[in-house]
């Protein structure tokens, strides 16, 4: 059954799967999600500190990619469809996006850690609270301190 | 002795420091680095992969902080002087900045892997090679296509 | 595209899949596999001796199962449709067995390791090179040693 | 002192030996076990998914082997004398049989985990609770389902 | 502010830092020091056994080792300033010592674990609770039973 | 067979025993050794940097001990006969000692790493290449300086 992908923003949603609760096997080491996308929904660009991401397309189609380190900077993207397998490495920033106008898409996020965390970078840039000084935001994004401010407000206010 | 910091758009420049090295020893699981900081001078948002951070400032004032993962993008910072000391957890995103317009600022960053990896958010996420799709990107971050065109111009034309 | 099910006498076939060959991204940590399975087509005991597994069922039906160590030895199985994902445990005995006499099915496995190793059962007891003494084995399986030796016979014939 | 083997239909005892209780020490990562064998008494084949395993013979004579994972299932068996000393790999299937009909034999095993887990072959495929569907298991093993039911009641009676 | 460093026979102070307490955060695998060197003052041989040190010198100046194992024995020492760095590897001996008659020194210590511990040589050896048998150390140190009768009744008042 | 124990001054010979070289295999995470002890013979006080050691005694009897980590200092010690067992903790001071004046003793050291290291305290502090100042070892052994160069000249010529 599909998900509600209407309640965020960016087009997608993301539901933790209940691994099987089972007496002596809670140290697994995994965690698996069900992403929903919306037609031209997305799952913004973020890094899991603490776990390998391995991506299974179940319904639709999806542009994937992830970014490697400096100096690099290398984007690795793919156009993915139903069955194919992705891979993103622990730490490294990556995204998903539906390109179908008009057929939404599901995948199965499988995580190599039972406490993987996520960092949505807009959010965690220009959304966290209390917000960081714009002198450290315009000068390392090299834009004015007003459209740091614009954008600021913007987040935090979907943030909290 | 100071090194040159003016190399860098940010104003800061990092430096590794080489471990010892000795016979049977490389496998000691860290790496460090020494860092300059110009006047008003930064190390722009990043995070590093595969390491905790400690860093010790050896002169000036550096305002530092990260920010926890989702859903609560916590700042946490901080204004450190001369022996001070703060920690940046593997993974998350951090900056350090020089708030002082006059003098220079230097730390010593030790990292708990002989590969941490660095990611600069702003790099990775406008300045990749290949570019990212910039319809991912204007609904990532809830801009125009062309303010996304126009950040992606600069920031490639800074790394490559 | 499906892959020949008829080369094995239990009916499946595993397929490993290329993680993407990445200069520096040869430390991931994991594998994956596709498995084809025939109607009524089997993936028989066996045991991962280091890798947990993650299987994600693309088409058709399973049956699927693992059994807990001593002194329980209480079976977790369950009957999987498209979409649906089960957790087998590192080095725990677990099979799958596609129940539909018409269909076959597919399925993807993510394994925690790079070199997650094998173990069928029956082709390690039965079929190892050289024999295990039928003595060990009669009183282990609490047969006759005329039964071990047919059994070796018909294993050692199969594996080498 | 000896402790009875009597009690199991394999001819062999197992008993945990108590690491010292020191508080600040609990996490040694370590189990030992002393095991006594019957003349012509066995430890039948079986696994620990979390430890490798170092047998040393304290007393009298044993056969002991161990199969490598697929595709080689590959035996490497020796016949060890008091002070031998034999290593079992982890999650590796592995036996210990003494084949002196008339004196008994008694080892000490280190096992590199606090927590090895054991799973004795034979038990756990036609012992389990419920039991596997003897479908799986006749084609598994290649031989009638009357003989899997037949095994399954066995097993089922000695573990229930 | 300088700490007390006439406390202790050695002449200096070890002081833990509070890494800060983030609710989360709990597992970040460090732990820090400071630590006050009085003029001549030493920390004297020890190790630790389930960590590397990082030392950062803060102030003044210290003569700093460490001895490889069996068979070399080999020492790596250094004289530091201040803002120079030294990596002491888990479990081998080490020490530092303030070689100015006049001036104290103060100094960073990051360890890679929350949990290092620390064996100060002098005091494990020769004043342990209950104490070692004196043959056993007679014959270590190839010195007379009397010479270690004295140190141990030394090191033990000053440990208890 | 008994190995020679009149080479060593403090009466013991500790040899490696060879894991089986199997292909494949080379990374089990164990090291093994067989040590005998001449009548009133020792293992004198040491330390493994990367090793629990687990020590199962064949032939003989032995007083064996470990001292734990500051502000403790505590010696847990025992006397073992043939079969008994001891854990001595990673990175900890522990020594065996053979208390008969008259029987040799034989026992087999299994250790938690392939490369465990080993420090023999008296070797390291006072054999080190070149010497640790005696300034350091005077103060932190609260003995006269002519006292320390006498024991570095002794265990320096037994090093080198």
């Amino acid at each position: 059954m599909p998900r509600d992908t209407k309640i965020s923003k960016v087009g997608s949603n993301v539901t933790l799967i209940n691994v099987m609760k089972i007496a002596g096997l809670n140290t697994l080491g995994i965690s698996l999600a069900r992403i929903d996308y919306a037609p031209l929904g997305e799952n913004p660009p973020h890094t899991h500190p603490r776990a390998t991401e391995i991506l299974t397309v179940l319904e639709g189609t999806l542009y994937v990619g992830f970014v490697t380190s400096n100096p690099e900077n290398k984007l690795f993207s793919k156009e993915l469809r139903k069955g194919d397998v992705f891979v993103f490495p622990q730490g490294l920033i990556h995204f998903q996006f539906n390109p179908n106008p008009y057929k939404p898409a599901v995948a199965i996020a499988a995580l190599s850690s039972q406490n993987p965390g996520a960092i949505t970078i807009a959010n965690a840039v220009f959304g966290s609270k209390p917000m960081i000084s714009d002198d450290v935001l315009a000068k390392a994004f090299q834009v004015e301190k007003k459209t740091v401010d614009w954008l600021q407000a913007q987040f935090w206010a979907d943030n909290h």
